[in-house]
């Protein structure tokens, strides 16, 4: 069994940089604490023994070798970036508990023939950069590194001045490394582990999403002086169309999800209508077929109100991946070190978007879930205990070193 | 007849300060550009033999003085302050027209019994510090100065800080001046005049306001793996309010207006069901008995809509004022002052809230309207023509002067 209170204590010591307002963590990728946060991650790295690579995009990759010097290294990775009211654990539970994989296997002396890689993705959260999992979809070749440099946070920097700017920067080209398994920990970040009473998720899918970015074009107008038949009203487009997709999500229960977490409105003062609404609406669910449903009726209803209203409609997909399927003999392997520890366990579907989506595209993949507390992340209020930390990650230690070989 | 081209030319000078993006302004209240606004305006009232006053709410004064010591003021007001994204005329009109006034009497060496007053009101915009029409409220006993200096925008930068840092806090108490009559002249800010093809406004009415700042409290949830059940969703409830908003108002009709130009998620993140979501409502009518039905009405709606998903629904009334009817002497004196001059004109409710509504409550008061082409405003495509500006200048002219008396 992996040492459950040094896990514990990297997580609380990653929880210093960045804090957030609430308990919380604001550590969004490529800024300042992003930049902390990733030296310290280093250092805890190279006093295990391994050496850090970075590529560039900005994600790092720590070795550990293997005593077969053909053999591809078996990669853990997730990220240690946050959203701007975002928990201590998404995402960083999954590289510290890699980190304690490996100073769980130099305790312990284990050697294994294939290298061991911790991860640390940059930008997995896709909250100061869309689309979320930027990094792994360049490793992965579903984007271009162009494409991802010119990526702007809301103020109009880049991903590649703000990368630059943070001194993170690799020379590693992206995606040259080869993998023989990657294997992910993460949170839940849903309610069901904990409703089941279960300290393990044995993942075995990843469900689709659309990430569809709207422009609504209203006309600039006195909110005071501006008959009602006279407005073209981009805010009550937004309005109805929110409603839409919450139908349209309703529709297509059990196993749909849809809503709106961003809007801008512009130019945002109480007496003027507002002549743009920018707003993206965040649809998943595990089926391809109602992934394609509920886009196209979600962009046709966007489209029928705005019509309506005389509001010009415009749509970009910001982001998007397909559901996927994870390996079954990995998946089978977690089952089974669940099983062999003791620790109770339920096959799940990840409802959010990881890196190992994209790892899936490039080598046999699969995932572990921790419960977390009511189901909440992307919130301060975001948390797991310590046994439940330590149970999966003896899980990813035990299937870890299966794949891995002694 | 006042030199229309002079008033023309400074309209465009003033229009130079603080440029918008597309051909407008953003000279809002208490910035740099608002600042140098000040100063040009300073110098063209000295130019012209005007003592310039400064109150500690930042209002300026530029007298011209009056043969009889004992005579109160007739005040010419307005604003220089813009919408973020406003026009060259709004407010500007109003002051510079003054001071074409004044300029025109030196002409013409026309002497008055009552001094004349023409003003900068400061923040009659109330986007960059809400309510509206503040330092006039201030000026009229309406609000506080200590109400005043605290409001924030939504940087969270004070009124009072903000007005020190320009350098524009003047010493005068604010409201310790006295007024024998007050006039305003504005662009209309709606399509009424243009559509019926008239040169003047004679504005016997404005409107009354409630601007409702609701604050909505949802949970911040991942919006991927939250269920559509276990979502509290303040995104949704904010939608569904402004269709209560829409359909409140199309109940009143005609003579009623509501919408929402401001709006705030938070923390505003594509993957995070919004925390919270701030919005501004502005409702307005001429008729007393609809605009508290409507206030009570949209409340009740927010409310319902909120306990039906859970939300917590909070309300501030963040400006207000009742409906106004202006002085019918100062109204039959611009009308009469139109059919001398010839000018075609009709009488006009006030969409928009002004100055002259607090300054009703000090003096006897009214306004003149110049048409504005497609009735557009606060956007920086406002638009009049040199013809009209100059028709309602006349007007101002030749009402003040029988006002001061010669
Ligand atoms: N795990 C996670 O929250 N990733 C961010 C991308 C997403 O929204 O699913
Ligand atoms: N005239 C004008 O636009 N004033 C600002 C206050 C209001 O919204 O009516």
């Amino acid at each position: 069994r992996v040492n459950g209170d040094r896990l514990w204590d990297m997580l609380m010591d990653m929880a210093k940089i960045g804090p957030g307002i609430a308990g919380g963590n604001n550590r969004q990728t490529l800024t300042d604490a992003d930049g902390e946060g990733r030296h310290l991650f280093k250092r805890w790295c190279e006093a295990a023994g391994m050496t850090v690579g970075v590529d560039k995009m900005g994600t790092m990759f720590a070795t550990r070798p293997g005593s077969d010097p053909d053999a591809l290294p078996v990669y853990i990775g997730s990220h240690l970036d946050t959203q701007p009211t975002g928990g201590k654990f998404d995402g960083v539970l999954g590289v510290l508990a890699g980190l304690e994989v490996i100073r769980s296997m130099n305790d312990l002396g284990i050697k294994t023939k294939h290298p061991i890689v911790v991860t640390n993705w940059a930008n997995e959260e896709g909250a100061r950069f869309a689309p979320a999992m930027l990094a792994s979809g360049v490793f992965a070749g579903v984007h271009t590194i162009d494409y991802a440099y010119g990526r702007k946070d809301p103020e109009g920097k880049t991903y590649g001045d703000e990368l630059k700017r943070i001194g993170w920067l690799g020379d590693e080209e992206v995606g040259a490394r080869k993998m023989h398994a990657y294997f992910e920990y993460h949170i839940e970040q849903g309610p069901i582990l904990e409703a089941e009473d279960k300290q393990i998720g044995v993942v075995t899918h990843c469900q689709g999403l659309w990430w569809l970015e709207f422009t609504l074009t209203g006309k600039e107008a006195h909110t005071g002086s501006t008959p009602m038949a006279m407005r073209v009203n981009a805010g009550l487009a937004f309005g109805r169309i929110m409603e839409k997709v919450q139908e349209i999500a309703m529709a297509e229960q059990p196993g749909a999800v849809a809503g709106v977490g961003q809007a801008f409105f512009t130019p945002n003062s109480r007496n003027v209508l507002p002549g743009k609404v920018v707003f993206t609406v965040d649809l998943r669910t595990p089926s391809q077929e109602k992934l394609d449903r509920m886009r196209a009726k979600i962009e046709a209803a966007a489209t029928e109100v705005c019509e309506a209203l005389g509001v010009g409609c415009s749509v970009e997909a910001v982001g998007h991946f397909d559901p996927v399927t994870f390996d079954p003999t990995l998946v089978g392997r977690v089952r089974g070190a669940a099983e062999k520890l003791g620790y109770s366990h339920m096959d799940i579907i990840s409802g959010a978007g990881h890196d190992a989506c994209w790892a899936a595209k490039l080598a046999p993949t699969t995932m572990i879930f921790c419960p977390c507390v009511d189901g909440l992340s992307h919130n301060e209020a975001e948390e797991i205990s310590k046994d439940w930390a330590s149970a999966g990650c003896d899980v990813l230690f035990h299937a870890v070193v299966e794949t891995a070989e002694i």
